[in-house]
């Protein structure tokens, strides 16, 4: 549910003569050019001039040029050298790194920290495997894998090129709870190999974390995965992004006052994240889970994860959509089809998430028009609001894999966190992920 | 060549009155019963006593209670409360972690780690795999591969109690050169399994260490992997150890004032590190190099790595062992057999390396009594001195391969470095490394 455009961050270095005014023009120009504006840093002050960093957001690196061209027209205002690429800035050199949790001053740290000391840590392991969660990096490690079958909206671009990706993700585990991740991008497109690799480098981790692999195979791959190891195994796309479209959907309930127990909770869509939310949606309290998707595997997908206790409605012809639509207080849709939901469905006081990227099933602005009570699209799914609270809360409480229960747990953690007037969370916020680990170790134990 | 002993460094906490002597008393002790003194740090100093914390090296656990034991019956010494367990206090958690490279402050940043921006660098390695060794942490990040097979002394332990060797390993990369190293522990023996899975996960490294990995399967494994990936690969209980030990032999010479190409060079014992060393040492300027191995197979390996220009006199039986040892100015032995030369054999002048652990095939001390210039046993051999700066180096000048010419300028180098009035220099020092990898990388170029 990635973003899949490839927009094109750059940073301006801009001196502009101390007239009120100045900047405000430059920025209307680059707004003519269709470009967002970013972060604005003033780098210097002088007495009749000003220089400023500005972040200039465009859709392509055309725009760039025609943008900057139109600065140097201007009057007033001129483009210093050293126009930045923040974005290969940020990634010289990669944006991980490996660095050292002990101290290593004297001959005496090397004994041990390596031999002769490092036997004793050995042989302790040799007697109970366990041990090695405390005494070695494991238990605090997670593997990012992916054969790069399925990139973000890039689609299949292989192992090496989907590594900056899995370095994003691995950064943000570093930067926000602490843990350790270690890429691993592979080179095959076999799930069978994939499943393999895996089993064979999994006793040097404490969790597994799949990532952009292509569906169906990505499917079998978690489930056996799953099956073999006694550690998590968490497939990102799907339920990283089922737990924070759930928790927009607490919080939704949330603003408008209503218990999801009065609720009816409709998915349109059982694709990968689809079948997801909504076997995610069935244990958290709706009183009815309806689903909807064109095709007898969709169903079959949502009946593997669906909680059995649930009143469940599935269908799969066109009859059962529309009662999905008239019926659900809620209706998530992650069809892959723009616009599928016409604005005169929309039933007043409904919740609804049209996931679909970058063309949403119903623009959120129609729906709301249409008296929808909230409405979003898929510019609200940002899983860096749950992977790394979730994983962090396994490998604290040891949990042999990510149950419904902790998932759960992050589901509630996120949304109480949602600040005044938004559905979602600061991603930023370590407050947050604190808290999702928090709740998730507690739900594991 | 890994010393294989599992002593015990253990540090007690020692209230000791302030009479001139008793801390000596104390230490004598602790000598009566075979352990060696570490280091020993002042705490607290009183009116009338002073705290220490004195680490003692004790040959076995039950030794370490012994001198507990006698410390509480000795006048003036009080043991407090803490004993610390030094190795396993450096393990705790981990001695290696993943960090962060990158600034995320800001949802700008967010915008240039991860989506959008990222997806831009994703496509300028799709373009041009070469990048990747810019903008991700490839270009200076290798994998430690290991299957636990061949652990120090400690043979087969299996991946995960090989773990803390490998993050001991990966620490020294991370302290010295500053390289990320990602331990990689297998669940399998299959030399064709290892060989396969480090083909599937290298698209994310830019170097293979092998380490600890039985003989003969990784012979076959380091051969496969070096003709197949184009990226360096280094098995480090061979080259490693066949780096030091070669330049340790090229100390010896200049300590004793004489040409390498004046000198025969003889090895014996063709196992994974003698062959190497031999084969490294033909490239080094010797005027004949000898070797024998009871074994055509460590004869052939040796044929395989020796310099084809250099004189060469090879032989399995008595006869050419002793002509080997009558013959060369430098003897070195790798045969796992203590006590297998005499003194009595020793010729005056000689430079007698003796290997084998924990016993080595003649005592030092003996053969220089039996007037050897230079002698010294596998105490010397601390691989930690060589795999950092090659690796580093390799990698910094984008080498396909680890060549003969970069172990030789790494040989070099290291025997360059060493004090006055010793054969190798000090592991800890930065600067040693430095000079390695600039040499290996001015040789890869």
């Amino acid at each position: 549910m990635d973003d899949l455009s490839i927009e094109r961050d750059v940073v301006f270095r801009m001196k502009t003569t101390k007239v009120p005014g100045t900047l405000a023009r430059a920025l209307a120009v680059a707004g003519e050019y269709g470009a967002h504006i970013g972060e604005i840093e003033t780098v210097f002050v002088g007495a009749d001039y000003n220089v400023r960093d500005v972040s200039i957001i465009a859709p392509s690196q055309e725009v760039v040029e025609q943008i900057a061209a139109a600065f140097e027209k201007m009057e007033g205002v001129e483009l210093l050298p050293g126009r930045v690429d923040r974005v290969f800035q940020q990634h010289e050199g990669g944006k991980i790194k490996v660095s050292s949790n002990a101290t290593v001053r004297t001959l005496q740290d090397m004994r041990d920290v390596y031999t002769p000391g490092v036997a004793r840590v050995v042989q302790a392991i040799v007697e109970d495997d366990a041990v090695a969660n405390r005494l070695t990096w494991r238990g605090n490690t997670v593997a990012i894998v992916t054969n790069g079958t399925r990139v973000l909206g890039l689609g299949d671009v292989g192992p090496a090129a989907a590594l900056p990706v899995m370095e994003g993700k691995a950064l943000f585990y570093a930067e926000m709870v602490g843990v350790n991740a270690v890429p691993i991008v592979l080179d095959t497109k076999d799930p069978d190999e994939v499943i393999e690799t895996v089993l064979r480098i999994a006793p040097g981790f404490g969790a597994i974390h799949l990532e952009d692999i292509a569906t169906p195979g990505v499917y079998r791959i978690e489930r056996e995965l799953e099956q073999r190891l006694d550690i998590p195994v968490f497939h990102d796309d799907q339920h990283g992004t089922a737990v924070v479209v759930a928790a927009a959907v607490v919080s939704a309930a949330k603003k408008i006052d209503r218990d999801i127990s009065d609720l009816r909770f409709g998915q349109v869509g059982l694709g990968a994240a689809g079948s997801a939310i909504a076997g995610l949606a069935s244990g958290l309290g709706f009183e009815e889970i309806w689903a909807y998707d064109p095709s007898e595997s969709g169903i079959e997908r949502f009946r593997e994860v669906v909680e059995p206790s649930v009143d469940v409605k599935t269908g799969t012809d066109q009859e059962h959509f529309d009662a999905l639509v008239a019926q659900c207080d809620v209706v998530v849709l992650a069809t892959g089809q723009p616009g599928l939901l016409s604005p005169d469905r929309v039933r007043s006081g409904q919740i609804i998430f049209a996931l679909t990227n970058p063309v949403p099933e119903i623009e959120y602005a129609d729906a709301l028009s249409a008296g929808a009570a909230v409405a979003a699209d898929g510019s609200i799914v940002n899983n860096v609001l749950a992977y790394p609270g979730l994983i962090k809360g396994a490998l604290d409480a040891r949990a042999s894999s990510v149950t419904s229960k902790m998932k759960q747990a992050a589901v509630f953690a996120i949304a109480d966190r949602a600040s005044e007037g938004f559905l979602l969370p600061e991603p930023l916020s370590k407050k947050l992920h604190d808290s999702v680990s928090e709740a998730v170790a507690l739900a594991a134990r």
